[in-house]
């Protein structure tokens, strides 16, 4: 069930309304859009009639929701969903694009610095880097751990980058939330959900990755379990779904941007290099995920991908960050978007 | 086994090394390229040596292919296919991008021109559309057959467009190869081998659709089926191909762009209404087709998509091709290609 | 549109039904049932009211069908279709199940020989051989053509068999239908319409496939394109669908039996040599093939695997099918089924 | 690397293999088997010769295992895995099949109780039921948590079965530990590497679920996973893998079950009632499990599905099972298994 606000409705008047759904056993999710309150309400309301708000003070309408997903849904929230960094002047789901760079895993502090450099120079203002890798086989690098978020901070520090990280489970989810800006929950944890339920009690927002066979429905679901728990700033990443095609890693779904950008008020951007898992199909499919709307990459770049102790085949060259930088620039044109400019890096700090 | 010709070599020595080839029972396929000629030869090779062409005059190289597809093959061909249209001023593989665009199905006379004359107007220069449609249901409309072929030659006599319609069967391929400028070869039938050997014997161009289900090896044994007939004049489109994902008709693989011109010489367009199924998902596919590198576009239009015969859920309105150009156009830029300009449609007439 | 005659109903009264469909501009199926007759009536109907036949003599029902396909449902149909061949004294989708083996490709008399010999005396009834081949490449051996027709009516001949062989166009359909007993339409040629529409026509029983990616509804889609046309003897067959699973050349979806049996009347076998690609998984989902109800199997056996021109891979050695037979004979009892004796192949001759 | 010890090599002559292995900084895995000992070694051993080990007493051959799995390998250990309950006479991967049956998600304990009666008097020896259930939705029942499992320890005391349930995160694994007798961990975390480190530190067998787009080698590194903490007691289960097809809720892959059985020492059962997601396939899939090979099944079961919290359209009602039993029986004799007999539950306390 939805409860939409009048436009002139009162604080008093919400909280009202909040008060009496709580005292019926149900939790009320408040979310204020740019005209009006909204107020979802989740719990098992069988037995709950729509009589018992429609007649309350500041009431505009009281709707039974269909779909399964309630709080991501555009019918609770009509404008898209923002992000904003304020302290290092980044934001996500806005007008300018948000692209995220970095290495696969941090690996030293040289080299994520290197890269921080060459990759904040170029316009990027988030900083992605893992220090927990999920990874296939127990007997391969599994991240520097803490270590590895205590290197990320510095480069915030150092460069003023946004920094994103995987966290995959309780322990280290609380460790990202303390030291990195966003928190990522990678596509194998997709419905992890008691690591989502976790997320949501967070106090900063969630990059959630596409599981690699989710439909959007289940993707949807996900943000929303992270939402019930009260955070609601959560951004969606396509990064490739399983399918028999083998020329690509995973075969990338771009329609999913307008699809998800039709229901939700989420943010989404896209990861092209999971997404394709080679690093001369990273370019194109950067540009064609901006062409279709995406507010954003996540780009894996490497100093020395031949050596990257994970996803070096992947991993894009600086070099080659400049010029998806350069076209991605000229493309965003094109969909009203823009990126932000390149950056002298001494300039920061 | 394939043999690169030197650059200066002569006609004669070209003939020479092919009359060779078939005295040995074996099939030449002598292919020019921009600097040099390569001469590929299919047919079972187990017992000949490479030292048997080695010192024939003009011979440059003799090189065992590994790959189970040849002609299709840049180790063939280094330079792009280019496959020109020139009484109608078209070309596809070049740097003005192929938009093709018309109804699923011609219906009638006067549908066929409406879509023709808005299409043409925004800048289209292949006009596509059934008059033989594999349709799943016995019971569905199939297509209006020759009077369908009929009415697209009058479209192209009135409006100058090159004609691109599907061929199901041997029967039907003879009257479109009569009536039409490309002979589609639709998905259900991309392994159809006894209609693309067909196919290979025909005059005139080839669009061959990728299979719901088809890898890029078998994408491109299926043009080779075609090539080894002798027709070199294939168009290659991606459609989308099946996986679980259900947002959406098919999943529009973008990705298989690149891929494909890693390996091929041959041309690929993207059909975004197949491949997505969904009005509202055409244009920003459309964007990104052409932001990946696709040599252009195969998209559906109806005057009265409501009503239309076939397909009418994916047909978008003509208004809304305008803007596709028009979004389209900008987007060619960025890669290095362009767009037909828009067009009186009475300086055609 | 469906017209259940009531159970005493005359022939002449089926027949002036049948005369007053056609006299509508639609085409009437009537399909004799253990009970009573049922009338399939195809075209458009949307003007029709089924007032016109409510009250003729001898019609017990008149019922509009919402599924896309009537005529290979068990509602126009109770009871299970079989298919016999008394000459042969073999049937399908009786209760003896209907073994077809041979080898992939016939390659020689002298091979058939040995492989129908071997089958034979295992108690297989059907034998199974190519003589048409759709190959990935064009480069692959395609078949023996008509002289491997030719070879399989003298397996008949000699060992008693019913012979189900591969038609692959038009004109390969018609020399299939004058040399062997069914004639087998392939995953690739699901859905080429044309041909499923000429098989239609035919006067010997059709064996069809399912695609790499078809739905269940494409699958009964496809066998009613057949049955539209007239030929009622259809016998459906699981081979396995394209998944990302690599671990099988493709992946046996033995869930379709139980679904096709609820839906359709038709026999449907499972051809777990496709479906898995690999010897060594022939036996083990052979037994899984009749356990979950299966009418029957479809097996490569051939004498000397290692050099057969194809499939090779997933053939198995006479020895083998021995060792199948004798499992798939136990597993036949539990599900009620059984499996002809083995055989001294000298009392054939 | 693994090191085969000799028939007779001593206690002592193992202990000084593995203490030489911890001295270079790696882990050792001594796995007894029937005829000698194995010892796996985990780590990264770049540097490390072979020859170190050659010479040492007691060992027979040391080998480089070139796949990414080791200790889940056959190559480690050539007989089959049995786990074994001795206290409740129950077994896992030996003659008898394991037979697990129990709702979707513990309701209350008289449900629990009435389906267990039901499911043990029948023959099987192990109940399934959840307390955490991994929902899609947040909205939906979660299950009974400590609750649920205290239940289900009840009903090992009250009918002597072995209590099979999952467990989502750390903190409910510690739970499951406690109170039942096998920790499953569901497809969802099938890639949920926090999880699995932690299942390999219990002191409970673990029954893994493939996760719904997992090939076989990442089913197997999952498993892998588990067993390089030290927990070597590992049930596999196939339940069915996410494709197009949509006439089941998931495609079951029964082909995994040679396939792990060929490559693994571990124990493999088929769960139909996930792998086909409807009532009326649970019975034949049933009984082609068997018939394929599995060691056993798992099966929900409700006494009243129509009303289930959970999965009712797929659990099968008592009677349904009643005769599954006898079905399997049959098929199990055919592959030389057995299943327990049935028995009157008050004889079992």
């Amino acid at each position: 069930m939805l409860i939409v606000m009048q436009a002139h409705a009162t604080e008093e008047q919400v909280r009202a309304v909040c008060d009496k759904v709580s005292s019926l056993g149900l939790k009320a999710h408040p979310i204020p859009g740019a005209q009006r309150t909204a107020i979802g309400i989740t719990g098992n309301q069988g037995a709950v009639e729509i009589g018992v708000f429609d007649d309350m003070a500041g009431v505009g309408e009281v709707i039974r929701v269909s779909k399964p997903y309630k709080l991501v849904s555009r019918d609770i929230k009509e404008d898209n969903t923002i992000i904003r960094f304020p302290a290092l002047d980044a934001s996500i789901g806005g007008q300018e694009l948000a692209i995220m760079a970095g290495p696969c895993a941090i690996e030293s502090r040289e080299q994520a610095f290197t890269v921080a450099e060459r990759v904040r120079r170029a316009g990027a203002k988030f900083f992605r880097g893992g220090a927990y890798k999920p990874r296939t086989s127990p007997y391969s690098f599994q991240g520097l751990g803490e270590e590895g978020l205590r290197i990320m901070a510095e480069v915030r520090d150092k460069f003023g980058m946004v920094i994103v990280t995987e966290a995959i489970d309780h322990e280290s989810l609380d460790l990202v939330e303390q030291y990195a800006d966003v928190i990522q929950i990678g596509a194998r944890n997709m419905q992890n959900f008691s690591l989502l339920k976790k997320a949501g009690r967070a106090q900063k927002p969630v990059l959630l990755k596409r599981g690699m066979s989710a439909t959007l429905e289940e993707f949807l679901m996900a943000a929303e379990y992270v939402m019930a728990e009260g955070n609601y700033n959560i951004i969606l990443c396509e990064r490739g779904v399983r399918t028999f095609a083998d020329h690509t890693r995973n075969t990338l779904d771009l329609s999913l941007v307008p699809a998800v950008q039709r229901l939700s008020h989420l943010p989404i951007v896209v990861d092209p290099s999971h997404g394709t898992g080679k690093r001369n199909k990273v370019l194109p499919l950067s540009r064609a995920s901006i062409a279709v709307g995406a507010d954003g990459l996540m780009v894996e770049v490497h100093n020395d991908p031949d050596r990257a102790l994970s996803d070096g085949p992947q991993s894009i060259f600086p070099d080659q960050f400049d010029q998806l930088m350069n076209e991605v620039r000229q493309i965003a044109g094109v969909v009203h978007r823009s990126v932000a400019a390149q950056q002298a890096v001494a300039a920061v700090r």
